[in-house]
């Protein structure tokens, strides 16, 4: 499978648009990123992607995951996220609610640490 | 909602030993975090909370959000992470699979970042 590869100087918004095209493409979508700045900036991305596929009735959750990678012959520990749709949900509704309408927020006012 | 607050020095391991513990009690669970290092962290967490639920056959997915918190009279951003189970899986459960043996790896190593 091909990965996203996210380091910490990716723009979270850009990858949040390759996200979204690929979901709703229904192409399998796995971010890899090795460093606490490149999972950050891999987080942020999965968050503006709900943002912009929830205005489109899809709601996406992540599944984080430990992989060693070989980079230059070291082995390094990447964190990797499958990013999958879910359309179902059973309970909380009222709480994603809430969680879309801060992504909203955040995206308009374009905050990105 | 009281949300688990993870910092940059949090012990992943731990964290997840919580995590695990309030999924099992049917408890919802909310991780509040704020910085790089802190997120970081948080995802390390539920990716081993992943590792500790999956033998009692219990699937967790996380949904990533943004949140404005206040911090000794200043606004920061808050990356919020709602961890829910998901017991059914109608795809990719072959890649699952995968991630749970790296999972298992990453924790006999007790290698953390």
């Amino acid at each position: 499978m091909e990965f996203l590869k996210v380091s910490s100087k990716s723009s979270p918004s850009s990858v949040a648009g390759a996200i979204a095209g690929m979901i709703k493409d229904g192409v399998p979508v796995e971010i890899q990123s090795v460093g606490a700045g490149a999972v950050n900036q891999a987080v942020k991305a999965i968050a503006i992607a709900r943002g912009f596929l929830s205005p489109i009735g899809i709601e996406i959750v992540c599944i984080p995951a430990f992989a060693d990678i070989d980079i230059d012959g070291e082995t390094r520990t990447a964190i990797r996220f499958v990013v999958e749709p879910r359309f179902m949900r059973s309970r909380n509704a009222a709480d994603i609610e809430t969680h879309m309408q801060l992504d909203a927020q955040q995206m308009q006012s374009a905050y990105f640490e």
